[in-house]
Formats: C-alpha cells, structure tokens, sequence
C-alpha cells in the first residue's frame, strides 16, 4: 500500500484536477503550508475570523526559518518602543527609506500599506504576547543582550540618511540569548494559533494543489506517514513555504550570483511552494535577488578602517549594514574584498580574515599583495586629506568612524569570499502577489484560492533589502492579511 | 463569428488538452512559432529531414529581431575566414573565452557544444548561399563595410586576454550598406525556407498550446485572420519567438534593472513563447539576465580616455566591447559613468555627450562637478604615472589605448544613462532547454513535443554576453539542433 502510495505521489503533477479526486480525506476551511511566522499569522488571523483551519509543515515542528532568525521585526513610524527611546519617525520617512533601498523596481503598494500599518501590526505583535524590552541598542547589529531597538539597515548611513530621516526600526523580540528572538516568537505564535483551535500536521509535505474545473484552487495533496492525503480547502490554500535558497540547481538557473555563497534558511526553504504556485499559474517575480550577509567589520572598531576592492579602491563607506557591504561585494565586487587599518585601530576580527600584507607605507602593501603601486596610495592619500577635517565626503561614513590612517605599520586583511567564509545568501524572488496575498497570474488577476506569504512570494524587499527585520515583518503582517481575506471571503460566501 | 472567436481567444488558456479541441484545422509534422533566425533554421533543418513544417509568425512578415541586427555571427575555432585572415584560434580558446564571460553560472554543455561544432556551422551558413568577405575589420565595434571578421568582444581585453587565447569571432555578413547583415541574413533563410517547402503563416499569433492525456505538446491555437485555428504538430512545437524585452512589465518584475534603459528589439519580443511554454510545464533560467549596449566611446580615439563612476575611480579597461561597459555601467555603477579627456585627444564623442566639467587641473573639474577635493586627481595621478611608461597595470587596457593625460585643458562628459539615451538592452532568460531544443521542466525532464530555440530559451550567454554575434549563432546553430530532432524523432516514429 505504502509502496503504491509512493508511486502514486512520484508521478502526479504539481496541480491536479478535482475531477480526478475521488475522496476527500481532510476537508477545511483554510490550508496553510508551512509553518513559519507568515504561516502562522496567516493561520491565526485565518482562526479568528472564524474558519476552520489546517496548517501543514514540512518539518517535525513548526518553526521554519523564522525560528532560526535572531527575531528582528522591521516597524516603524512610530511605534511605541521607537516613542519609549526618544526616537521620532514618521510613515513618510520609513516609506522614503524602503523606497529608496529595496532595489530598482521596490515594490510600492507593499511598502506603503505597510508603512501605513506598521505601528498597529507592532501593537498586535505585543497583544499575543510577543516581549519587546523598552530599550535602544546602540550598535548595527543585532543585539547581544535583550534589548530591543537598533538601527537595522543603513537609515543613518549615506546616501539613505540623505534621502530619509534616519530611525531605528529593529525591534528585536527580548528573549535569553543571543539571537534567540526568532524562536520565541516561532513559540508564541504556535502557543497562539492552537489556543485559536488551528490544527498542526507537521511531517507533512505538499505535492500538489487541485484545481476545479475553473482554475480555482479548492485543495491540495499531502504526503504524510507513507500515505498521500487530499484536503479540501474551501476558503483556499496559503502557501507559506519560504524561499528557494536551499535548492541549488534553481539558484544556479535563477539566482546565479547567490550560488557563490552559502545558504541561509532551513532545509525545507527549498522552493517547493514557488513552483506549486506556478503550476497553478502564478507568476513569479525577482527571482534572481537575494540578500547577501558578510558580516566582515566585527568587532565595529575596524569601520574605523577602509574596504577595498581589488583595484584599492574604496566602492561603499564601511558603516552600512552588512547586508549592504555584503551586496555590494558579491555583485559588484566580484566577492573580492579587503580591509586596510594602521596600527591605532588594528584588531583582531572576529572568524578568519587572512592578514595578506602588511608594511609601513602603502607602496609596501601594494608590493606585497602584487598591486600596482599607486592603487592603495591614492585611495589612502584621498581617505586621509578629508579625515584630518573629520568627515569622508566620498561615501559618507559618519563622523565618529573617520580618522586618519596614518599610523604604521598598516595590515590588510582578506574579507572576501573565498578567504572568510562568512558569506550568506537567502532568496527574495517568489510569487507575484496582491497585498492580500492572492497570487497573480502575468496578467495580474488573482488565481481564486490561492494565497502566498513570506518568502514563498515577492514583497518589501523586492530585489535589495538591506534592512534586519523586513523578512519577519513582511512575513508576519502579510502573513495576517491572507489570513483575514480569507476569513472575509468565506463570511461573504456563507451570507 | 468573428465576435465570438475573438471571445473564444480571449477566455483560452494558455495550456488546453486536446480533448476539448472539437476539430484540427490543420495537421503538420512540425509547427515553428516565430520566423526569426531560430525559427528559420530549425524550419530547415527539419524540412530537410523530410517534416511538412509550418511557420508561424506573428507581423506581417518574417525578420524578427535577427533581421534587424547588423547580421554578426560569433563563430570560431578555425573557420575559413579566420584562417584566411591569419588568425590562429581553436576550440578550447574559443570554449574558454565564453566560460569566462557569459556569468556566474555559464551553460557549459551548449558553450561545449557550439565551439566544438562552430567551423562546421560556419560552413553549414555559407552553403546555404549566406555571403561572407574573406577580410579583417580591425575596429572592436561594427564594421561599417562590407568587411567580415572583427573582435565583436571583449577577447583581446582584460582580464580575457589572460584567460584564453584572443582571437576575432565576429563574421558579419556581407552586405552593402551599414548593419543591413540581418536583414540579408534572412532573406537568404527565408528563400532557402521556402525552396525547402516550408510554408509560413504571417500575421498568426499563438495564444496556446494544446496538450495530449500524458503532457505531450501536440499542435497549437493560432489567431489569424480573426479566427481561432487549432494546427496539430505531430512532431511537436517549436518556439522561437524571441525575448521579452518589449513587455515592460515582464521585464519589471523579472529584470528589473533592464527597465531603466531602452529596449532593443521588434515589438513581438514581448515573451509571448516563453509564457506559452511555462504554461506547459517549461523552467525558465536567468530571468534577471540582459545584454546591455552603450557606445558611448566613439569615435574609438575617445578610448584614450578614463572613464569615471561619480566617485571619480576607474571601473574597466575602456578598450572593453560597449556591452561590457553597458554592463558594468548600468549593473555596478548605477547608470552613471562619465569619460576624461585632456586636449590632446579631445574630439566630439558622436551623439549627446553633455560637457559637465572643462578645467585646467583635476582640482577645477572636481570644483566644477562637486566632487570632492582628490577625487578625480588621485585616479589620474596613478593612471598618468603608470601610463608614462606605457602601460595600465590596474585595469589592463591595451598599450596602444594609453596614453598618459597630461595636456590641459581637460574636459569631462557625461556619458551616464539619464544624459546620453543610448543604453539599450535584451533579455537573455528563456525556458530551459536541452541543447536540441527540448523544454525541461525544473526537474530538467524533457516535455515530449515542446522545443524553444532562440531567446526564447536560455542558452549560451546565461547572464552575460559581452560578445556581439552570440544571438544569431546560437539562434542559427541551436535551431539547427532542434529541426533536427524533430524529424529525427519522426522518422524512428515511422519507422
């Protein structure tokens, strides 16, 4: 039986008619795959609203990458924290700034209602229980203790601080341990969601959606425990699997630059959602962006020093987040990166970063490392004439990480890829959805039942998201719209 | 009846199942969509292999994209002309030259394939009455001759000319008149296509592709002429319908940054095919992925030059092909570049080219530009010392470009995207495919009866193609390969 079953589910296709389902085994009013923070919300707000609700999880437990994430959530404009801290934001100013660093096509609509929203989505975050400490953390990077607040992205940082009123907008779930807030906030969500009567069936993987005659989505097929299960979902199905960076034949077709990088995420953000969409016939958008983490300046004193790439020259000013430092250097720089410091600000960094010269002028760096001589002279004579004035008007580092480097010896330091081994990637391209989560065809009109959340879609962070935070904020309140709308449209249904 | 067929097509899927096709107002072994260079060949090759091809093509007459290039054809190894120009190159130096510069993640088995058989290819293009003069076009842009062989590349460049043997590629097609190769190109195809018995259906445009019980393409519905014609291909489907980089919101979600520049290419390169074969079950690869053309350094003394991003630094060897500059300049240096010039090698670059900046010393442009104080003199000063005798250690650009930059006045134009409008891009993502045309889904299993050839389809330059003539000698080789396949398969059918 098992045997035929296994059999059964190697040759169906991704999106099966309903006509060729003979029995039932589940019926539901929403399916939920993936067990995640955008799963979740969707499940809870799915819940409230009345309907009967079914989330299945790849894995053994719930909790998908959200759960492995540090629990940073991006909201601002406002919030009760940022207020608590002293700090003044507005939905204009987080609007600016999204706009301005999601990429070349940021996605509008997204960004704007969640701007909108944001400060209210905070507050519901605290209403199911969700700890945030009252306190600012002044680094940019995440916190090592429990407070809560920082600068997640580069909102001070050039050219954003001149084209957004800079605030922090990290807010970090208080919890034990460094980078624990992700698995809190997987906890309470799960603590949640099963007080609201959501089901769990974990072990679970889907293989195909079933369509009506239509096209709409009316349920979906489930291996679990040896056996392929058909759940009919009435109110519709939400795909909530995350993201494809653990596939690495699609990352190398689709994001090819990501493929030399190593994967961030769980075993499971394999794309299997993604392409169940698009059997269904969602389009996809921005599958080649990812997010590229290469966090090379650690411990903060050595911003204080000058990245280089492989011609000496300086290409980004070594305050932004790592996140922007590590697009640049993977897409720009050809993963090829240095970091020059003297003798008054020489530390150790953390993890390996390979000293490859050192001397006590720049022509004996440049002789060492095979470099023409003039390449790294030029770039520190220039860094060095504007940081006796105290400011770096090339890039824009802040004041307080400019001096001069005047004191030999100087050492450089390998930061790229090969060398460190601290480049990671995850994926940001998914389906094409409307806020709603619905997912979209090419002519943008939504597939009927057929929803997709968090990284399983296309969203804040359309192909540049160089801010902490923005995959569990989109993720939770994007999660809770499908949620909702499906809710209403099974109340409508049903009046 | 007109009305309603209209109707008819307007509510079809993309996919239909040939159950519900009532009637085939056609029957041909092999049916081509599109009647470009792929399109062409592939008609050819399997008319000759004894299929009854149809073409259809969506303007009123064939040409396509192909048509409207300048007819460069990248073929190597050792053709006739190479030889007979004097240039000494082999398959492993051309394999290797492609490997290097067409991305991240390059197709090697098709890279592999096309050198191993681009001589014969070559000779397959000449016996089918295709006109090449048997001369050296010693330019990297274009010949405005008649003449043939040039560097349509990057090959002689850095950092190329250290990873492979240089050797010019690109054979243009003899023709009277600049850039009028393409046109000539397909007339000769066009006239052998017909000589062959292959018949052509102009102002067609398919709007779906029709599917037996098992997935298998079998035949096609055709609008022409206002109604809806149901065309059965026992041979399979043929898609060859070019890129997508008319349909600006395709090229929004999924290559976003080929949004800011213009697009190059016919009307119908909107990715009707590729939209109708992921319908079908196609992958698609490297979506993201364009070519990128800015001539901005012409005439060709201009190269002398440096150009600049808005940090006054180098960013390539000048003497590079204009797409890899395009390249550089729209992905790396957001749009904005800009090229120094003393008097000496001062002339007026063909086109708007905006004078922002004339001066005396570095220290007047950098006034006059508002950049900061070194900015621009630090990169001359290393580029002057080292251009004094003769060379450009950091970036490679050839000896006979450098020339040190020394007599005043000096001037800076604006050679940026928003200044000049003469960046102009294609698409390179398609659907997958095996090197004989046939579709893959994303478990790169072939789809029985589907083939895509051209830029419909993914192929050899994967995310990059700094290399005039790839387009039309995969086109050309590629659609061979699937014709091919096509009546190969037939005849083991009847067989």
């Amino acid at each position: 039986m098992a045997g035929k079953s296994k059999r059964d589910a190697m040759n169906l296709s991704r999106l099966v008619q309903d006509s060729s389902v003979s029995r039932w085994d589940d019926d539901v009013d929403t399916l939920v795959l993936g067990f995640g923070c955008a799963g979740g919300c969707a499940a809870i707000e799915a819940a409230r609203g009345g309907a009967r609700v079914l989330v299945v999880e790849r894995s053994s437990a719930p909790g998908g990458s959200s759960a492995l994430s540090g629990g940073v959530i991006y909201c601002g404009g406002g919030t009760a924290i940022q207020r608590a801290c002293g700090f003044d934001d507005s939905v204009e100013a987080m609007r600016a700034y999204l706009m301005a660093s999601t990429g070349d096509c940021p996605n509008a609509e997204k960004i704007d209602l969640y701007c909108r929203d944001s400060v209210a989505h905070f507050d519901w975050l605290v209403s199911l229980g969700i700890p945030f400490k009252a306190s600012y953390w002044p680094h940019n990077y995440e916190p090592t203790t429990d407070d809560c607040l920082y600068y997640s992205g580069s909102e001070e940082c050039a050219p954003f601080n001149r084209l957004a009123k800079p605030a922090p907008r990290g807010h970090t779930v208080q919890a034990e341990g460094s980078c624990m807030g992700g698995r809190l906030l997987m906890e309470t969500l799960v603590d949640v969601a099963l007080r609201e009567g959501v089901e769990v069936m974990t072990d679970a993987n889907c293989i195909a959606l079933v369509a009506g005659r239509d096209g709409a989505i009316v349920g979906a097929a489930v291996r679990h425990d040896g056996e392929t299960r058909y759940i009919r979902a009435r109110g519709g199905v939400v795909i909530a699997t995350g993201g494809f960076v653990m596939n690495r034949e699609m990352v190398a077709r689709l994001a090819p630059a990501a493929s030399r990088t190593a994967p961030l995420g769980n075993p499971f953000d394999n794309g299997s959602g993604i392409v169940l969409g698009e059997a269904a016939g969602g389009a996809t958008a921005n599958m080649h962006a990812a997010i590229y983490s290469c966090p090379v300046l650690n411990p903060p004193g050595l911003i204080r020093g000058i990245l280089l790439n492989e011609r000496g020259q300086r290409f980004v000013p070594e305050d932004v987040n790592h996140k922007r430092i590590g697009e640049h250097a993977v897409l720009r720089q050809d993963g090829r990166i240095f970091l020059l410091v003297d003798s008054e600000i020489f530390e150790q960094p953390a993890g390996v970063r390979p000293i490859v010269a050192t001397g006590d002028t720049p022509e004996e760096l440049e002789d060492e490392l095979g470099w023409p001589r003039g390449s790294i002279g030029a770039t520190l004579a220039v860094y060095n004439r504007h940081a006796d004035e105290g400011h770096d008007p090339l890039f824009g580092k802040k004041a307080k990480f400019v001096k001069p480097l005047t004191a030999p010896p100087y050492a450089v330091f390998d930061c790229g890829i090969e060398a460190t081994g601290v480049y990671y990637s995850f994926t940001l391209g998914g389906l094409c959805t409307a806020p709603t989560g619905e997912v979209l065809n090419a002519e943008g009109r939504a597939i009927p039942g057929l929803y997709a959340v968090g990284r399983a879609a296309t969203g804040l962070s359309a192909q540049s998201g160089g801010s902490s935070g923005l995959q569990l904020a989109e993720g939770t309140y994007f999660g809770r719209l499908a949620g909702r709308a499906i809710a209403a449209a099974l109340k409508s249904e049903a009046a």
